[in-house]
């Protein structure tokens, strides 16, 4: 198995800058919906996710029949791909390792395209290029991991009616998009595009990833039905259902968590570019940087956990992800990393 | 999405016979390690579930790298299915719809065997002569749900070597095979049949259906890999890691219920027969039963859900699963069930 994120369990480590979850922790109110959920759990989870898909519907404003609900993003990645079975699935990187990970375990072939570089690792429309009628999915991260590029939504809907037009799916992660903001988000346009996948996670703003809990939002009935039948049957905890239930009332704390992004960010990269590290613009909960000299290692022996991005495929050596943390946090980091 | 067990999310449930879990409930220490994994949730749980291998490897004594776990067994069977894409899958019935949603996700036809009645639902040898080159794989439960039948070691081994001989694989589930006695198990046999794959979980035995746990032993490398290559990224939770883990220590609990099993079964078949319903020999924690009298509605009037069996492949209206219990439950469904 690819250990493709901080390995915590195999190390020492006393602040992880490795893993990109909420700085701002566990909402209260999730926590006590996890204990309460310990004495439900001896009976079997609703198999219809009902309370779960109500709160949610009402978080989105969707209908709840556009949803469901997955073991974590990971798991929806994966019943996408084999319900879909493209013969051939596009993938756009640096990115997630996991679209590739789903795209091959359902026998697809998968082609990769570079985002530049000299774009700020910005993916344009120059992509459309390569969607051909013979594609049949494509994954974009919005925003992306590990760059922290946020796409526009005229970028985004140039590509999604590309894709439309030529039969072709398009799961769009958007598992950090309320760190950026949720006006950033194309669920606006769920109701145009019947190609349109869009997945996300309360993982990562809710910092509950021990929990499991991903959801898909998709206007396309057909599709749905197909993706649903490639779910395992129970495939939400309890923890899962609860703890979603609690989230998805948590507006306040979002908003919260965007302004707190923000702020740090800017801390963090200042910091960062003043200490002569070269610092790609990033609109998410984490930084992409660029340095000569080794650091991964060095900050290990410090019990400081980053990302090292060589093993990102369209990446080198010499890249590193950042997560944005608390103040205190992002000041150990700034002392630490050296010049 | 199909309900096919009792639904307590839906009706008013005092006593749930339709569900078969363990009657002693979950063990305290399984519920001191579920509270204490809400505070491990902010971290991914380890993706190589390198604790709980090293516990399980020792619970059923079998090298760590034979196993794999999945959230839940379901998530198991789905991806042993997309592993071996069988042309040809078999399922004896009636037994659990799990193996045939499995084996349809992944777009294998599915034959169905019927267990005669005749044998009392035994599945006897007579299934080889349908065991041919061209199919791929074959579900067994064993015991069966929902006839609660065990099948003796010779007949499971004579069908694992049938089968091995023409290049099958055989999925043994063995999900109850704890109410019945470890020794029933096929797990002593792992050794001498590369097309076994036996599942196993932790939902039955030790009450935590809404934890979401199962794990997979098989001694075939090779396959093994594929079918981890099925399963998605961090698919077990913290609980379900922490839950295993504090579970599989608990080997005294499991003697324990074994020998109360057996009594509270004895105690609740005898009532049955008493009362005149036709009673189907069980070894497991459910028993199933005939009557020509209409059951599941009368009993849910009174708060009471049992397992109308009439949508079971192989069956058909007149035959309930009715779980044992604890003494006083079993004693208010002997009462309520009329005569």
């Amino acid at each position: 198995m690819c250990i493709h994120g901080g390995d915590i369990y195999r190390n020492h480590i006393d602040i992880d800058f490795s893993i990109s979850v909420n700085p701002l922790g566990m909402p209260e109110s999730v926590k006590m919906a996890l204990h309460n959920a310990v004495k439900l759990c001896d009976k079997y989870p609703d198999i219809r996710a009902e309370k779960l898909k109500k709160a949610v519907s009402k978080m989105c404003d969707v209908p709840e029949e556009y949803l469901l609900f997955g073991n974590g993003a990971s798991e929806l990645f994966m019943a996408a791909s084999h319900a879909i079975k493209a013969n051939k699935t596009i993938i756009p990187v640096p990115t997630f390792y996991g679209y590739e990970y789903a795209a091959m375990a359902a026998g697809s072939k998968v082609f990769y395209y570079q985002i530049s570089r000299l774009d700020n690792f910005y993916l344009t429309e120059n992509i459309n290029n390569i969607l051909t009628k013979d594609v049949g999915l494509i994954f974009i991260a919005n925003p992306n991991n590990p760059t922290g590029v946020l796409l526009d939504k005229e970028t985004v809907k140039s590509i999604l009616k590309h894709c439309r037009d030529r039969g072709i799916y398009v799961v769009l992660d958007e598992s950090f998009i309320e760190f950026c903001g949720s006006k950033f988000s194309m669920l606006s346009e769920i109701e145009e595009f019947d190609n349109l996948i869009l997945v996300r996670t309360f993982t990562k703003i809710f910092s509950i990833p021990g929990v499991r809990l991903g959801y898909l939002i998709c206007k396309n009935h057909a599709l749905l039905t197909k993706i649903a039948r490639q779910l395992s049957e129970w495939n939400l905890s309890c923890f899962a259902q609860e703890a979603g239930c609690a989230c998805a009332l948590q507006t306040n704390f979002v908003r919260k968590t965007e302004t707190y992004i923000k702020k740090e960010r800017c801390f963090l990269e200042d910091g960062l570019r003043q200490k002569g590290f070269l610092v790609f613009p990033s609109t998410a909960n984490f930084i992409l940087i660029y340095s000569d000299k080794p650091l991964y290692e060095k900050l290990l022996e410090k019990g400081i956990l980053i990302r090292d991005c060589t093993n990102f495929r369209g990446l080198s050596k010499g890249f590193y992800r950042i997560a944005v943390k608390s103040r205190n946090e992002n000041k150990v980091l700034l002392r630490e990393i050296g010049d």
